[in-house]
């Protein structure tokens, strides 16, 4: 069965990369997390990224902020494809370097990138990756995607009945 | 076997696009390539959007310029694994349009954005969604990383020549 | 007699867009409030845009916030005039997103945008619209800013006195 | 009939207003040019807008660059709804100042602001504005909307065939 | 004697605009205070603009936030030095809306424009006009000048003497 | 006689500042131009600085690109009004940079900011300074809006031919 | 020994820079702190810049805001390399003028940036500068890299554990 | 005696860097300059970085332009002080992706950063490192000061003689 792996530079990203984890669970795809560091592990860098592939993983999922360069390193290590999520830390510049710095890679090395703080897309990104050759992962995300209209026809309602 | 739709809103798009189309036909990855404009043919991209996946196509590529609507909107409709193209066209403001309203899509919808003009990089990653789950097109991955490294190295050896 | 159409894709898109019930309101304009995911609810997307001027309505508003999608593409589905408020919501860098997002529309699918927030604005303008013919909507409207200006007036008044 | 006022600060900026006095000569709807400057000729400009709704004028299309004062101004002057377009004049950056210093109006002083060089949505909107009251003008939206589809599909046409 | 009108689009500009009637007074400068809104009382701010060099007054200096038009109308009205304030008020993205639409006037009529908030600056800058024709006024601001070198050089004291 | 003094960081900024020489020679009003670099001439710049009101100088007007520290030490260095010209020079990012770092001065220290390369309005500003306790120079301005006035007038005249 | 010299535009950024003098004294290097304003104490700045190299002072960390000219001046007048350091200061536009003016100095100049608020790179950036040529301090920059990847390793294996 | 290391992401930046080499044999420091890509040659990467201060070399300057990885990585591999250049290439937007991705280090692993495009201002650090624990090449340094002061002043020479 598909993995994924879930990394983040820093146990500070925990909190925004945990929707990554979470919606993975929601749709039955085995998760694994960890740290991994560009700047200040780099051997666990190398061996993360040149391995992944080897052990049963099919998306990587990265999470970095400020300079982050994790995503685009673990893409320059893996042939898997790496999903990077630009996380609003602390030291960034509204988001703008952490943005920046994962999404403009130079052409032979991809990361795909999802929205600032948006590690829940990145973690249904990876089920779509996973579902377009697996079809009972496909069947769910159609069935979430059904969910999201049902939410919002509800909100819709809600607010008609208060005005 | 799988196939990869790349579609985008003008024709105007095309030169940028077209790197998409032959790095996928390197990898030897079938491509079928469609104008769909969301602002000018709303009832094709729903058409498009809502069958895709119907009919043999495993990853969506998508580019668009200024307000570009069309990557989101084919994640929208589709539970296929959407690749967004910010281009650079001539009505955009530096980029930045095109790539923030591609990038920044709200929870639920995901959109896996690339670079600026990153067409030959959405057709990489299109190729390592495939390759996630199909071995031999991993293979060609894993060759084509190598192919990257021996133009560096030549560049290398050739500026070290000249000096 | 003329109705607007208030249309946001989230119900936290509310606390912005009353602004522009409520002013409308002040002007004794019929309104209607929906909401319309542009990525959550496609189908209703498509009916609302497609019917909108079959059913009375003269001008929508549409605000929405991120990757904003909804006032494009409600503007690329009816011929009405579509006015879009960029909201400036969680998931926003600063609100620039939203505006690009909404601003930056091609040849031949105007919306037109106010400023970010400005639903008070979006209402102002629906009832300009109406009043371009009107007479007795224009009248209001010639009342409205003179209002304006005795308020300007009564500030300038009290600060001097308070001096 | 109603009549279209297109006014911009410079002759400068001819070139990009011209779009809008095009199309509105398609729709068949006639239009005054002017120059009126905030700057140099704000005498002008409060005749102009105090008077612009007394001689049979609806819309008010006021384009302009840089430090962009005269859709604001006008606005602040007339009932009439106006739509700014945004020039990138040679004074600006990268079109930033004029797009913010149209877009940004305070609340109670709306502007309809188009994307950057806008022109002829700036056109098409006030087309609509007219349309919203004026069915013979609305048919023509609507066909006009029916004409970007077939330009689209030849294109999308045209590009298969060249593949 | 020399004096400074002080000017802003809206009461609620007064907290930051404060502060250039106090360094004004310091320096023994009369000001008078002023609300004139370009966007709510352009009468007001006709008759201002176009009239302040004809009863006393040298330097006229204007705050506004958003698309911030009060400095350049004025400019355009009065032949006097207008200093513009670029307001970070609530309707402002961070600031660059305010300073753009301040700073980036056209040829033919600047305004000396200050930092974001930078309401004391304008206030210092209009007494260094006064100054360049009036020595007793110069001497003040020499005067100031050291002023600001003894409380840096207390304050690197102090620092020294707590670490 | 009042005197303004031009200086700049570079040779290469003359032709963006040799507007501020043209229009004050057509004010009539005395300049003496001159090189000064922060970064390279320290010592020229604090001399200058410290000595430029001792010697009939009224304005200093001062044009820097990049990190543009010139127009901000003059200020730190003398009691008269500095003017500063953001120049738009081969090493900025856009021009924003020394706009920045001539515009965000500290509170103390002001520098009268006009537009990016507007060199124009910064010699306008010098004459309006001066202007401000010189009738003659006063009339000059005034004789210098009517002016602007009269060529946009007959750019709309011209205009209106055409069409 | 060699020495870092600290210094800073005002006491209000001993905050941001008291973590550059905290990592030097953790390396065992020699520091002093002085408050230097570029634009309110102009005296000091040459003072300082021109005789650090000459008191045993290897490398000097400057730490500014706003237009932050300290680092750039210094940098002008001291052979010395010159570490900068933007603070985000409360008249900061969200820190970009204190990066672009320290960072984009002119050719002939350099002045070492560092992160926005990035103090505590700074005084790593000074250890390593030493260390260049010292090779205890080197031995000791080596253990703290060690240190840096053990923590990340303690950190990953408690949220491992908490999971 | 101290070498320079001068490495770059690709043969495209060669242009750009060269000023680095050239100011270097200017002051007479030996360099090796190749070119070492973090995304296409991570092994070369790896080794570079871990290896240069085993190997005679003090600082290293290493460019790239887009998502910058390269000088990051270095550092995060090696305790030697490791210079930035952001390069402007073709794919970056405006230089902001180069700039903030080198820029925003976390903290820990700083990375002396220049302006953009700033090769010669990297030589000159470099030198200037050395420079302070090598008493002649401080010598070079200062001399080097002078020689730009003199030219500065032979153009503003040359100007006032045309004038």
């Amino acid at each position: 069965m598909s993995k994924v792996a879930i990394i983040m530079g820093s146990t500070s990203d925990l909190p925004v990369m945990q929707d990554a984890v979470d919606i993975l669970k929601e749709f039955n795809i085995e998760v694994e997390v960890d740290i991994v560091s560009a700047h200040r592990t780099p051997d666990k860098l190398f061996d993360y990224g040149k391995n992944a592939h080897t052990r049963g993983i099919s998306v990587i999922i990265a999470g970095a902020g400020g300079a982050a360069h994790l995503p685009g390193m673990i893409a320059s290590l893996s042939p898997l494809p790496v999903i990077g999520v630009p996380v609003k830390s602390s030291n960034s510049i509204d988001g703008w370097d952490s943005i920046l710095s994962i999404l403009q890679m130079p052409g032979g090395v991809p990361v795909a990138t999802v929205a600032l703080n948006g590690a829940k897309n990145a973690g249904i990104l990876a089920a779509q990756i996973i579902g377009s050759s697996d079809k009972s992962v496909l069947d769910r995300i159609i069935a979430y995607k059904e969910s999201l209209k049902t939410k919002v026809e509800e909100g819709a309602k809600k607010m008609k009945g208060n005005n």
